[in-house]
């Protein structure tokens, strides 16, 4: 790939992400196709210089790279199912959100149709893509992802994670879990204040530097966690982190314990299995434990 | 009060908390006693100055501030009771964390009994008190806030909000909701990769700059909850937020899913009553709708 000629690139699906994906690659000089099955998607980014095209078969034969960004598993499915003839000797970067079972069957298919295969998991929302911030994690093909480093790399800091393709969505998932469940925990405190009279806008003034500065405690629960020994001192212990308090309050409030109460189950489940006295974090334990 | 010569301050409790709160006190130049039910923490704070003592009653008539920092609501009243006649005419800062019922019990105790009631929630972990980023929450006496002002401020910053008692235990709760839901989201993920290899201090380096970063959009979350209509253009809908495969993802991974549905269900019940449109943050309705 010769980065000064520009490559030619098409990029199925153009919702919010889809089109900064395209506008990126755009800008960046590089011949871009794009279809969306929905048409009048592609307006803005034929003005910046996309070529738009109506049909995925089309944009399909445009280019040697193609660029999946859909709503789901069952849409890819249902988009290069039909072209698969067509994709034979080319190359899929799928950036669609599935689950990594989704993703190993995405794969599977593509290596059947000798198509070159790389699933990505994109750690940005669309305004961030090209800035400084935006990471994509990639599994599957490393021939796939080191060839076209140069034209992933306009979308943020480009990560590969391993030849199961599995991998980058699962390592998406979990950072997007762990982003929901905040996110959720932010709802539960703007619930809490506001029968007091303070805003959402002030509970968040105080809330956002909080919590941003306390994830730099997962370094030292994950070395806990590695470490392989959840009783090692200098830890707040399970028995302190009951909960009961919060839990308590959150009744008081007229707030629903629904989440508040998941957490402490996490918490009670390994107290109840006699490791009170053990640190926080072993909680980790009880998420394990599913059947 | 004049901080050139130094206040009289008196510490109960000398958990990890009380000690750094103590050790701040000392090391500005104040006279200060301690006290702790189990004997021997006072050591370290005895080398750098500070007067242990025997009895809470000692401990509360040798100064004219006495600072409560125990084990929740009924240390509290166990501690304070007894000596409710020594404490007339003096001052308690309250910064056992209990619920805010508890809190403006506690006030109207020591309104009853002639005693100034200052009630704080402290959102720092010991190492930080003192340091930059620790903040504390008070509500109850404006006027105990504002005479003890320079002693306060050694712990952090001091905010002030409101005369009701309760008020900063339930902005510390709120706030601690946010974090302890956090940490169960970070152990959700932490559980989802660890059977892939991936290390949980390799998970936590990508979490840790991730989480922090999106705690920027909850002042957009903020305002549209303020704004009062979740319908506002440019957000994320429940519908795309459902969640589905994440739950799904969870389960693959053999990873419970009582976290993360909780989380699902606060989008779900949202969804169900006809809101799909509208955007993700109005699960704080969900949470609100509490009976």
């Amino acid at each position: 790939m010769s980065n000064d000629e520009g490559v030619r690139v098409s990029v199925l699906g153009l919702g919010e992400m889809g089109r900064a994906l395209a506008a990126a690659l755009v800008d960046a000089g590089h011949h871009v196709t794009v279809w969306n099955r929905t048409p009048g998607r592609g307006a803005t980014l034929a003005e910046r210089g996309a070529v738009v095209v109506d049909g995925a078969r089309e944009a399909v034969t445009a280019s040697d790279l193609v660029v999946v960004c859909l709503l789901g598993h069952d849409s890819v499915r249902e988009v290069l199912d039909p072209v698969a003839a067509q994709l034979g000797g080319r190359t899929v970067v799928n950036l669609t959100t599935t689950t990594p079972e989704q993703a190993r069957e995405s794969a599977r298919w593509a290596a059947e149709h000798g198509i070159g295969y790389l699933d990505g998991g994109i750690m940005a929302v669309p305004p961030m893509i090209g800035q400084p911030g935006s990471t994509v994690l990639y599994s599957g093909s490393r021939e796939v992802f080191d060839r076209y480093r140069p034209v992933l790399d306009l979308w943020g800091e480009s990560a590969f994670h391993g030849e199961d393709a599995g991998l980058a969505c699962l390592y998406d998932l979990a950072l997007l879990a762990g982003m929901y469940v905040m996110f959720a925990g932010f709802a539960q405190g703007v619930a809490m204040v506001r029968p007091t009279g303070m805003s959402a806008t002030e509970f968040a003034g105080m809330a956002a530097p909080w919590l941003s500065a306390m994830t730099t405690g997962f370094a030292g629960y994950a070395s806990v966690v590695d470490g392989g020994d959840y009783a090692v001192p200098g830890q707040q212990s399970l028995n302190f982190s009951d909960l009961g308090y919060l839990v308590e309050a959150t009744r008081e409030q007229g707030v629903d314990t629904g989440l508040i109460s998941a957490v402490q189950s996490l918490i009670r489940r390994q107290i109840d299995a006699g490791h009170g006295d053990e640190g926080f974090i072993r909680i980790v334990e009880s998420l394990r434990a599913a059947g």
